[in-house]
């Protein structure tokens, strides 16, 4: 497949992005190679990995716990120290190795090691392929609210080897899909209505490719999101603060990203019709597309109480207001829109319906 | 005084300082104002500062602990809470206003805020006017590693107001006087032969804006450190290692940064005339012009065996070597020289003589 080029770097693919580390490792004389990896790519990922690794370099493996609530500060402060003690330096690189955990994370840890060292991004899950691999944004989270630190900074280059999703649960599969679906949502209703026949996650390779191209044209005409860039924010607004608030919750069952998400664009579908003109029909196809591939979650109205306050956070929001992207039709988005508050409950009314 | 145009903000100062802050907020519409303090800028300057804008804003106060050792992860994790807390969005603005502890903390806090909100720096010391006012770095210490963690951000102004020193103690101004000698040193003998004839502190604005002029002509030519840059560490490497050590050792007497960087000039001054061929005579007068100001400080065998091994951590290292600037004569700076290991306790010798 052939890379995908970016303001600033590239998107290289499975046999060609080998190819390309290893001719960038070589001409690069970096100091230090540092992979950073959670338990589960540590195990999974990184013998497959290493094995394509030509030449002898020096290299260092730092481990920190998988999970969405070990991307914090507290990590970051774990990952500088072993790097101080392992000499990292200016000419050193970091590999991260991982999901969306290991690349928000590692390439704010990168961009912030002595004001900035090269990072390397290797998504191996489906959801930092198509999310994570473009955009340049890096970054944790502070208690509950989801990427509040962080900087757009833009890695060397991305490598999307789609073997990395055969180590991958069906679950975690259908979490990225939700973000493939957003991208048909608000750019490409034929790329939305091929992703919905698809039930077999065995050969993704050119929905992923198709994914990466919409993202990276949208980011390549609004690269600091002034305002295009905030569509691909469809269903984030209540769906980072759904997410917020479960990861917070004494919730046993743990909401995925690409979960919350899929909650969050049926109550923002509904928010749609209701303000943008969307039409019934396809608000009805929206929701039972979603709800037919993830279920639905109960939500309580004590959950839905706690949830609507996390709003303010939003990154989006200034001066007071809560600004969401919302939908004309399929494929056409429409920007900072202001919602009113007794709309958001009837959205969670008809998502629960 | 004229306002220093640096790449892409300008320095002003004093009664045009206040004018172009009181234009820039009229015309921001932010939503809210931030200012960040410690507990003596809070007392001391903020009044002042207040008491010059012009207009009503939405106003809030940020006070953190003052010192160094306060220049930490932690204080950030603090700074962000209360952002978060008091409903900081992409639109509000962090005003730094304090020496270069608030400085560096606040823009490394506003740049990552939210992947990065508007700064602006206004250093009520000596040493952050003549320093931190130029080049846009921010950040802060690892454990008792000098900022180890930060990035390379731009404030949209900084303001310069000389009125502030009036509110500092004789030790911190001649903390501050460290960093202008090192600009005469490395750039111009007329301004470090100047600086030296200079005992009362009553009157420095002509040789604060100066040293503004002659940093910024360096950060102008080499923004990224890539060669000429480096020139500003001139008494840094040793300098900071000495301030490391002894802001984490049980010392009771505090060294302030510039009287750290005072010795590391000294000591670095020895290095040059054995490598670099500085004269024995340039030797001899900036080890008088530097001991005459700051005193001399018992560094013991100890000391200096502690003090050695964290010079690999600092920044313009690579590969493994240490990499020193010196001089060839007053005003010629050499970069990237490294220097035999057992000079540098002769370098300790020649001080303590």
């Amino acid at each position: 497949m052939q890379s995908i080029l970016t303001s600033s770097y590239a998107v290289h693919f499975n046999h060609e992005a080998y190819k390309t580390l290893n001719k960038h490792l070589s001409r690069s004389n970096y100091s230090k190679i540092f992979v950073l990896v959670d338990e589960n790519t540590h195990e999974h990922c990184l013998p497959i990995f290493m094995a394509q690794i030509d030449g002898e370099y020096d290299f260092e493996i730092i481990e920190i716990e998988a999970g969405e609530i070990n991307k914090n500060i507290h990590t970051c402060t774990q990952v500088w120290e072993v790097l101080s003690e392992l000499n990292a330096d200016r000419k050193s690189v970091l590999v991260n190795l991982g999901g969306g955990v290991i690349t928000d994370l590692g390439g704010f840890v990168a961009s912030t090691f002595k004001r900035g060292i090269d990072f390397i991004n290797v998504p191996t899950t489906l959801l930092s392929m198509v999310d994570a691999s473009i955009g340049g944004k890096t970054g944790v989270d502070l208690g509950a609210l989801k990427n509040q630190i962080g900087v757009i900074n833009q890695p060397e280059m991305v490598l999307v080897i789609t073997d990395f999703l055969k180590t991958l649960h069906e679950r975690q599969l259908q979490s990225g899909y939700a973000e493939m679906l957003k991208h048909g949502l608000i750019q490409d209703i034929k790329y939305w209505n091929r992703l919905n026949t698809i039930r077999n996650f065995d050969k993704l390779d050119q929905e992923i490719y198709d994914s990466i191209v919409i993202k990276n044209k949208v980011v390549l005409e609004d690269p600091t999101e002034q305002n295009l860039r905030k569509i691909l924010n469809y269903g984030h607004t209540l769906g980072h603060a759904i997410e917020s608030y479960f990861l917070d919750s004494e919730d046993d069952e743990l909401l995925l990203h690409g979960e919350a998400i899929a909650i969050g664009m049926v109550l923002e579908t509904y928010l749609s019709h209701k303000l943008m003109g969307l039409s019934l029909n396809d608000m009805h196809a929206i929701k039972t597309a979603f709800v037919k591939r993830y279920g639905k979650k109960d939500i309580s109205k004590n959950d839905i109480d706690n949830i609507l306050p996390l709003l303010k956070f939003d990154k989006k929001n200034s001066h007071g207001e809560v600004n969401f992207v919302l939908l004309k039709t399929i494929g056409m988005p429409v920007i900072d829109v202001t919602v009113p508050s007794d709309l958001l409950k009837e959205a969670f009314a008809y998502y629960a319906e």
